[in-house]
């Protein structure tokens, strides 16, 4: 393709530091940029779309005057709908690409990140889309290292395409003073949240309950995306709507000529079979 | 077990009518019900959870001095959290379910859904779970044949169990004249909507867009929830955190005895080998 059509979001908000470094790398790829994010952070948001409310949208100059952007009052998901049908129209993005993501959004977080979701509503929309993530997540995160690794995913991907019906969750590991060991395909690995709620009094003595979790890895395989972070790889997960998807990663593998992870059955998430733990829960 | 423990949440917000049908229809059940729903309407929100503000909760007595409820400022995710780690923090519930959903929540809408992803949150929690939709947008919504179907799947989860690491989506049809023809497992149908935008003009002259979608089922399986539906089945597709669970459908349908949908090869969703369609995005 001559200058291929780049569409950007991401769920930290137009102003974050991670989408002006993600703005920055796919414009050194030579590619036509256009921009629509939310306006306020969406941290969180998983796949939540507005229902009832009507949508902003306003042009936006924050990433110079090369750099077609808009701001949006809706979550990452609102953003990839109100670009594909409303701004770009007719015109279909090569690529759509969310993040940089102020943290990690392996294993299960997945499920609760906005990033992910832009991503998954552009696989919906048929699209090729990888959302990208930082194990970093502070507003200063240092986006240093990342160059490199963005670079090539989104050449891979325009190069080569993405497997139907799939979006890629790309983690790059908080930058460190070891090297990054390189790109890995993964399955997403089996982990939950451990949460805890602190209790507290407002001013007016009624109270309200902050939610606080410790993360918790469930999966010793070493083909997950968290072993991958672990080790200093950058992690690539294909998600389907369906999210993990095995078959994606195996084709994924072919197309790109990266190296299928080896899936540990006993590491593999429980399926248990009738009979065996499959009776009635809390028995 | 003696008596179970339901928890019940939902996405409309504690006062809609849908989650006082689904408290009502398991109390019947005989179980010990204990609800934490949004205090305001949260259709749309998908896996979206609150971050970076306090959640408040305060007891609720919309369903009479008999049920313990609580109204939650959050997501619906946010009130399974807060319910298992706050409200019942070491009773683990029998079951948890979510609903009933004033409107469909079939095929790719499972992504949108406030109401799966309490169901889909319970499910990472380890807790057995269904998600009930009803195919009638309205607030008066008639749920009046609802009662023998909600009934029964919740009876089949206590006594046969779900299997592990799935959340079941269950979608109701609209009543009319056709009585119901039965529970028909599922998978979740390729779909999407087709999204326009409607702008106007505010009072001050400026933009604003009112999002609206077109539902475009994909799929021309007769194995999808889909299909069911508009046979006047209850269908009922379970659903991993990767989302369709076609291995726990085969589970279900042993330990349910329930009949599997015959798969259409034709009909599933496409996966292009290499060299096939799995070239370049947009060639």
């Amino acid at each position: 393709m001559s200058r291929p059509l780049i569409l950007v979001s991401n769920d930290d908000g137009i102003t974050a530091p991670g989408i002006a470094n993600l703005v920055r790398i796919v414009r050194g790829l030579g590619a036509e940029v256009v921009v629509v994010a939310p306006d306020s952070p969406q941290s969180g948001m998983g796949h939540a779309i507005t229902i009832g409310q009507p949508l902003r949208l306003d042009k936006s100059s924050v990433f110079g005057p090369e750099v077609e952007a808009y701001q949006c009052s809706g979550t990452p998901a609102d953003c990839v709908k109100i670009a594909k049908h409303h701004v770009l129209k007719d015109r279909n993005p090569d690529l759509v690409v969310s993040g940089i993501n102020h943290g990690s959004n392996a294993s299960v977080n997945v499920l609760y990140s906005g990033t992910m979701s832009a991503a998954i509503e552009a696989a919906i929309e048929g699209l090729p889309a990888v959302g990208f993530s930082l194990g970093d997540y502070g507003h200063n995160a240092d986006f240093s290292h990342v160059d490199e690794w963005v670079s090539q995913v989104c050449r891979h991907a325009l190069d080569h395409g993405i497997p139907a019906g799939t979006a890629l969750n790309v983690n790059i590991p908080k930058n460190s003073s070891r090297p990054i060991a390189g790109l890995r395909l993964c399955r997403q690995a089996r982990a939950k949240w451990q949460e805890e709620f602190d209790t507290r009094l407002d001013p007016y003595r009624r109270p309200y309950h902050w939610l606080q979790g410790t993360f918790l890895n469930l999966d010793s395989g070493t083909d997950t995306d968290e072993w991958a972070l672990a080790q200093n790889f950058v992690s690539v997960v294909p998600c389907q709507f369906d999210l993990t998807a095995y078959r994606g990663l195996e084709q994924l593998s072919q197309a790109w000529q990266l190296p299928l992870p080896e899936v540990n059955a006993a590491a593999e998430p429980p399926q248990p079979m009738p009979g065996e733990d499959y009776g009635p829960a809390n028995p």
